[in-house]
């Protein structure tokens, strides 16, 4: 009786653990819409189709090519075949015992594939915003479809599937992705954008002039929705319900985006003299990104610390980036790739695991993806530029990509401002 | 003392169970917001304020007439009356049993009938897009009370409230509603648009003018909502937590979803030259409904296929009902009606039920339906369009319903183009 | 064995409960974009940026300073000091003990801090609408933060950190805040509208000019967040999942809110001759609001009739606020203030708790509130307008607050209606 008893409650916390891992599914999708909206509010009317369009196809293929390939590329798990490289099979598919807590006591072999399937296709995500306003369709679909389904695994498991970068002496720590997927994204979009080029337009004679997006309230609902999300993207990466481990998750990550707003508030009206809605956006995703590595290992102070870090970082980024020359419409490098390495180094700095020994791991899985993701990226563009072509003609890119890529508009209705 | 435990054990279960219901009452809800945002994004901006009117007093008057008496007339239960019509009272209440497991190990009387009320409200809503731009106020509201209020539950109790098509030797099945919510609101919709007819300018000798909505990024929060939306609406209609059952289902929603865009992206680029950004956007929404019926029954490759096969047939189904003069200014008819039936029939073909005994089962209960709802929204309309008139005149509609209905203007701020 | 066979379920039902209050949490969130939506939507698009700027740094400041010591005001527990105000520390941290069921059931201290934070932001944001198209950017800030960090939870602490409005013989009963939260943000916005003045041009020669809001979409997104995140908010008043509770306070808070709309609609077709939008909107919220003090004490009769009462209030609050030309853009005060005081007191009229002694507490509560925040907030608005000012000058507020506190455009790419 006993034994039964025992079964009937741990079957019962398996239930409640699958259940949050869930709704973190349906949070982590829900940051689809988020980038989707931020990248069209950020970037220009006559654009806005094309980026819909983007956001709205990269969820799917990368749910099915993570369906194809990736989820065994990421989790070789007993195919495992290598500190780099392993792939356990083709598909996705379980037996009766993949429903049950013999599999994990945390969620359901189809809770973990599609849990992991919606972080996937986030990664490819970041890319879009930075390679927006000039880059082809079919080039950009061709690059995604490689990314998600194969680079982004592939570092992955490096860390979250066992491979060297979670064997060594002191393992990489990196909780919820702020390099494997944030920089692993970052650097695929600096990588584009470097063979891209800056947006016609964007620096004339030596000078920078500003292209502003064409909706605030859109960038803003992308905020709040991406906010929204990482409650499950950073609380669904505790892996179960764990009702201390959760909460102190969802905490720390919400004291570093408020306090990434208010530093970037403050830094912007400091320095750019008045008070920058879309420097407070970016500042509440640079504290987000920011803690994502160790948002289970924070306290409160160091929460708030590392996101008024990340605020005043991404501020700077921004302005930096502009510097030279290197044009990302909606400040995805700044937010993803600088506050994804500082969140990485971050876990050496602050809280549980601060030292010395985990500084130097976190800087080797920064490098090691750096490298890596810069490397395979660019071969990736270089063939698509030299072959299909990487970059819309000026003619289209004038007139809008909305009309060269889809002969539609995203606001028929309204006059523009020519 | 063990019974003291295996009580204790059972009501955790039950607030588990009923933790998912609650929340997955909630994501139903919010396909509200999405249904809004969709046909307020498809339609023009002089019929903005009409659109969102419409489908924010639905869902009020959905939960007001289901608790009046749809929730009796779906499910009498003790009260059952005969395979087709049944009514157990009227009204909503419950004794101290119905908050325990008595009452379902699943959920709570309360929340079985706030989760059916706002499947309810979907239907109507269903009507309201393909309507659009040149129905009566009025006349809309007295229609959808009566569909939603009596029309919608009597066809729901066929099938889930234990009438004849769920007492057949072989049971016709529908796990979410492919036919019972979105077919169901389908044929009233179909017969709505036929009683009204075609907006002005659309056909005109002979050639099909098409008419743009007013915003894409409206369109494309609506879809992404709707997705979102539905993890409750097929994911509660597991009607308890069980882990392997709503993971699954949730697999299975968003492989069908996936697929059904991407054959829509390559219909569409294939077919009309362009990648068509509202394509995309039913493709989502056909694969969501094609999976609907049969979504626990089903592998990731029959999700894939289901969703493929929907994500063509939105396509080609929207340029036939323009070819016969079907004005669904929101593709309407083809994401909810035509994939509906199809996702119906799709269980008789693919998954743990195909056969033919049970494809036979499907067609009885499409045809059923069909027949049904049919007649007697033909009837409603019919009496609407003698009585009090269905369509605004001419005038009002070619200035718009905003100005015509409401007195109001949805973009106030910004210069239209005339 | 059953020692340790109990404890473990005790701590499935701890971890179902808090996985209940952080979902909660999430959803009170939300209400902060809901919130953004609807102002930015009812207010003209020169002033955009401004709201979506305070919108997007509110919930940062709010829970920064609940962080530092709204937290310990409202819940000065163990270092409880008196009856009005008592304060246990700074800052906020826990010991193991913390994150078990000895803190509580219902939640670990990480969570009830969190949801808490939450809540106090909502009030703060109440305030943002109300003064909205003609407030000081800094002035508003400085404001703000200390009613969201001082103000605010002192009066909370008077009810659910124990003080004297829960000790009284027939305690003052404020399920989820009709008072504590809807009144006081409510307070606070009528003082502030006051100090203010009207928006120029809004009363001209006595006669009152609409300015219609710019984007009725954004309205309606916002509207649905605030019901959406409303499950939240009442459900999470429960402070924890107990099903058949938690259960009803959704029917009845969805039951008002449906009422609430369904009433806005029939009186503004009826005496304002139209059926308008902005009124089912705002009486949606009006039910939302009118149920929210007695969410748990109502059966499905009571929350309608609570609902129709509120939602016809709204219409006639709002004419009646600009007859005595207290010019409120979005109709704040008779939303939350006029309805949560009627909700408040409703609780003394219908549902469990009605009374006579009832009614005099709720009495009590609504008029201490009103004494003291009404009091507290003219002094601090008094403050501000003597010191730094708390109106933007004549030629700001016409050019628009975007240009002149923020020197961008939320729409850059269309052209306006001169």
């Amino acid at each position: 009786m006993d034994n039964e008893l025992t079964q009937s409650i741990t079957n019962n916390l398996f239930t409640i653990n699958n259940l949050w891992m869930m709704i973190a599914t349906a949070l982590v999708f829900i940051m689809h819409l988020g980038f989707a909206s931020l990248e069209a509010g950020l970037t220009r009317s006559k654009n806005t189709v094309n980026i819909l369009f983007k956001n709205s196809i990269i969820p799917a293929i990368g749910i099915i090519t993570y369906t194809l390939i990736g989820f065994n590329l990421m989790y070789p798990g007993e195919g495992y075949a290598g500190a780099f490289f392993g792939l356990s099979g083709l598909g996705i598919s379980t037996d009766a015992a993949g429903l049950t807590p013999e599999y994990n006591l945390g969620y359901t072999y189809w809770t973990d594939f599609l849990f992991q399937a919606m972080f996937a296709a986030t990664a490819a995500t970041i890319v879009s915003g930075a390679v927006a306003e000039r880059i082809k369709l079919s080039s950009f679909l061709l690059f995604s479809t490689l990314f998600v389904g194969i680079i982004y695994p592939m570092v992955g498991m490096w860390k979250w599937g066992g491979g060297f970068l979670d064997s060594m002496d002191t393992p990489f720590y990196d909780f919820a992705g702020s390099t494997i997927v944030h920089s692993v994204g970052g650097w695929g979009a600096l990588t584009g954008v470097i063979f891209l080029g800056p947006r016609i337009g964007k620096y004339v004679r030596n000078k920078i002039s500003p292209i502003p997006g064409h909706s605030m309230p859109l960038a803003a609902i992308g905020v709040f929705l991406l906010w929204l999300g990482w409650f499950g993207f950073n609380g669904g990466s505790v892996l179960s319900a764990d009702p201390g481990l959760v909460s102190l998750v969802l905490v720390t990550t919400s004291l570093a985006a408020s306090a990434g707003a208010v530093a970037a508030m403050i830094s912007s009206w400091l320095f750019l003299k008045k008070p920058d809605i879309t420097m407070v956006l970016n500042g509440i995703l640079a504290g987000l990104v920011g803690i994502t590595a160790g948002a289970d290992l924070m306290g409160p102070v160091s929460s708030v610390l590392i996101g008024l870090i990340s605020g005043t970082i991404v501020v700077f980024s921004v302005i930096f980036f502009d510097k030279i020359k290197i044009d990302d419409p909606v400040g995805a490098l700044s937010v993803h790739l600088v506050c994804g390495i500082f969140g990485t180094l971050a876990v050496g700095i602050f809280g549980d695991k601060a030292g010395f020994n985990q500084f130097l791991s976190q800087l080797i899985g920064v490098i090691s993806t750096a490298v890596f993701v810069g490397s395979a990226t660019s071969l990736i563009w270089f063939i698509i530029k030299k072959s299909m072509g990487i970059r819309v003609s000026p003619e289209e890119e004038t007139e809008g990509l909305d009309l060269g890529e889809h002969a539609m508009e995203a606001y028929p209705d309204f006059e523009k401002v020519s």
